[in-house]
């Protein structure tokens, strides 16, 4: 049995000048990654013309400029016009000046107009993952003609799994057929005879990634087709750009979820001083709203020398807001991107979120004042002559903050969808500064009340 | 051009008992989950059986097992006997005794064979989730055999796309070729002229579905052969699957990072007891070691009554290592998890961390002196006659803090994992805590040295 972490261990053992060409496209890879990029592009260079095409054709490729940038022109234009045209545009996209132009020049015409116009669509749009190397074939022909003409062009083809059937004079999209219900169905009949009674699914190039990639999953498809505005088919986007789509946004959402701007390569990879701009930003603006925290205990100055007792729960009823908010936002963001729930759903959230947080709010209130209550009773700290009424001041403030919490937590991710931003930018630490600033305001606030005249 | 969406909004304005037999699958199953489980089934009855079959076997459809114990037993045996076997692996697991042998018993002996081999595989295993319906042949057989085979069981199996290949004796996995090469090869030629050169890519039913997706998504497979020890096929996992997999352990993955349970459900289906249990678990474990924060302040009472001035930057320093914490985390967690990284490569990190760890730090560290500096200077705040020893405290409790928390940040998932745990369960929430304890006596030690003999 193989799996791949074997295959790899085999690969970091193996001598980069061994039997690379008969490695796997993936495991050649990540021979290349691990080497210096003129190592790498003599390595590519050494291998078979098809072999060297199917690994510059893997996304994972590390350093795929400076290695195209490291061969010959010639060489690099052969392998160029080899690859899949959705990876040749990505490539395109990150070469730079004059290396750009001098490549795509020296491709044949047809290759350049695809890959200029593929390169027009904006980033994270189906366009830019779509493959324009897709079967379709004229409504008029029998399922024998199709056939036949699938085992032609089978080499060059991304997928021959499902046809697209145009128009044979306007060339719009009529029908999907898949090869399966093809190869089952009579050879004589015409092509539409095995296609489904519904019209194929569709998108447009401008629409998002995710949307692509949501049909896919959706409808169990292995491609989905791209038309324009009069329905005239573009390209496809295939099951495996999906793949690589979902596991892309969801690193991104993970990384901005944490606090930070998402990262475009492996951690290990990505120099120092890039590390201190993509988190240092974040930090910083955190750090900056964070300041509401001291501006607002200078507010309460007078507060804390009365009752510096009040001090001692100030880390323990933030971090409590904080963990609720966290939560609500996880919750709600998922729910938000799995379509579970759409923006006039709100109020439903908000009505749910505002009993669950006063539940959990009691719940920790109750812990809280319980364990004032005994370490006061055990005399492991005194919290002075009126601790009776400090412990109803930190449960009641947990039970206020926690609520609010859970309700700005649960309210923020909409409210980012709904002025246009992707919920998942740093939902986490906009809710804990919010809550942190606000929940200092509730404590104090909360003292104020059950302390006055005696304490305060 | 029509989108999911679109279709979602048409469906929900169709009445229940509008044209439903029509409609797309995954949209029934949308207007099913719309309704109470006794209407959902009245609704799925009154579906032809090959379209009930077809919804049944979406893993989105909400409260089967409540559906299907409102359907008479007869049509339920005959809706379970059609829909694919990993599926009605999957109701079986839900469905509550007795009707569960009840309908276990009724299938047809070879169903139910199968069903309870499935049954048997661990949850989140990649038995779990593979499929029995797929196409193997001997390597015997010529190519024209094959072509004929699948179109006589096509209708039957998940996919025709791979297709496996047994020794005739043994009956062991030898290859997987495409359909793709079979059509375009040979007919007369024996099946494994088609095959390519390498042996297929296998997993055991043991291994973890995870392993299964990275396989599929690694070398763009559209299926991958599950096989036991002396190596016969058992089952596959198609590509279908996999992105079920990819975005149900994404939403877990997120969820467990905002710091509580998975939910097994969308948002507004689950019990308002269910969401209180899977939050307030999680909530309360952190609320717990958060006092740790009240008693780390305790031990400092001394020192918040002489210097009352320092208490005004308590929520701002621990934020702050918080930040930066969850930061690390986040980064490492996915690193982990996208095998960038290796648990050998714990002190690569660590070497990392250290100095963006200063580095951050000493951003904040001089962003936080200059405020308290304007502030003193403009007179905004009077924070004593000390105030440039406080400051100069703020700004390196604050480089001490941010590089703890980067370090204890990125540590914890290597700690997580090499003790068996997913490095993703909780991380952030329990880097928090950790950082905020620490924090504390960081600031408050950092403030010994630099005040002994001012305000301390």
């Amino acid at each position: 049995m193989q799996n791949s972490s074997e295959a790899v261990e085999r690969m970091t053992r193996a001598s980069p000048n061994g039997d690379l060409a008969h490695e796997r496209a993936p495991e050649i890879v990540e021979a290349l990654n691990a080497q210096e990029p003129a190592d790498a592009a003599r390595m590519l260079r050494s291998l078979p013309a098809e072999k060297a095409v199917e690994v510059l054709d893997l996304p994972g490729l590390d350093n795929t400029c400076e290695i195209i940038a490291e061969l010959p022109t010639d060489t690099a234009v052969a392998l160029l016009s080899g690859v899949s045209d959705d990876r040749a545009a990505d490539i395109f996209k990150e070469l730079i000046e004059p290396l750009r132009t001098t490549l795509l020049n020296r491709l044949n015409p047809d290759t350049r107009a695809t890959i200029s116009a593929l390169l027009a669509y904006p980033e994270r749009s189906a366009g830019s993952i779509m493959t324009t190397e897709f079967v379709s074939v004229p409504s008029t022909w029998t399922i024998a003609e199709v056939l036949h003409h699938i085992r032609m062009v089978e080499r060059t083809r991304e997928t021959v799994y499902s046809i697209f059937v145009v128009d044979p004079i306007k060339k719009t999209l009529i029908q999907a057929v898949s090869l399966r219900r093809l190869i089952s169905a009579d050879p004589h009949a015409g092509v539409l005879s095995a296609a489904p009674a519904r019209r194929p699914l569709m998108i447009s190039p401008e629409a998002d990634r995710m949307e692509a990639a949501r049909l896919i999953s959706r409808y169990d498809l292995l491609a989905v087709a791209v038309v324009d505005g009069p329905g005239h088919i573009l390209g496809i986007v295939t099951v495996d750009d999906v793949i690589d789509t979902i596991v892309e946004e969801s690193t991104e959402d993970a990384q901005k979820f944490g606090g930070m701007e998402a990262l475009d390569e492996p951690y290990l990879r990505i120099s120092f001083l890039e590390m201190i701009k993509k988190r240092g930003g974040w930090l910083c603006a955190l750090f900056l709203s964070e300041m509401l925290t001291a501006s607002a205990m200078q507010t309460f100055q007078n507060e804390l020398e009365k009752a510096i007792v009040l001090t001692l729960f100030i880390p323990l009823i933030m971090s409590s807001g904080g963990n609720s908010g966290s939560q609500a936002t996880s919750l709600l963001i998922r729910a938000l991107a799995l379509h579970e729930l759409r923006l006039r759903d709100w109020w439903r959230v908000a009505l749910r979120e505002l009993p669950t947080g006063i539940a959990l709010g009691a719940i920790l209130g109750v812990i809280g004042i319980a364990r004032i209550t005994v370490w006061q009773t055990l005399g492991f700290f005194d919290y002075g002559p009126h601790w009776e009424l400090v412990a109803v001041t930190v449960g009641m403030a947990l039970i206020g903050i926690v609520t609010f919490g859970s309700l700005a937590g649960s309210m923020l991710p909409f409210v980012l969808k709904r002025i246009g931003f992707d919920p998942a930018s740093a939902s986490a630490p906009f809710v804990a500064t919010l809550v942190d600033v606000t929940g200092l305001v509730i404590y104090f606030g909360v003292a104020a009340v059950i302390l006055r005249g005696t304490l305060l």
